[in-house]
């Protein structure tokens, strides 16, 4: 492995780390401000398992991968 | 700085990556299963509430900080 590559090698596992970390705080956020809106449907059954599916489907369930996928990614070394 | 020193600062290094892991995947735990929680108090308020309080603060919170902690750790070259 060249100099060049091994340079670029780390940047893009850097660039791929910082990626994770937005998702995440995007999926966190959808779960956040989900369970805030859970709070105010609470009475109408209806609504509340709507809004719960979304919560698990585009904030639960997606963080949950990149989670996984970041303590993967985080625990390698970076190749040399 | 010697060998040795390198060496233990990469296994500690390591270790550090693998505690915050550990920790990530536990803070999930407790937004994942808050969340199902919360399916099952909803008719009742105040449990609702003390739910969604742990969840955020025991969840949410923690889990957003170790994953900062985390990035900043892997995206640090190692020592060597």
């Amino acid at each position: 492995m060249t100099a060049e590559d091994s340079a670029s090698s780390s940047a893009e596992r850097r660039q791929q780390l910082r990626q994770l970390g937005h998702d995440i705080k995007s999926h966190l956020g959808v779960v956040t401000m989900g369970f805030q809106a859970l709070d105010g449907v609470k009475s109408d059954p209806e609504e509340f398992a709507e809004i719960y599916a979304v919560i698990q489907e585009e904030g639960v369930k997606p963080l949950k991968e990149s989670v996984l996928a970041l303590i993967e990614l985080a625990c390698q070394e970076p190749k040399e």
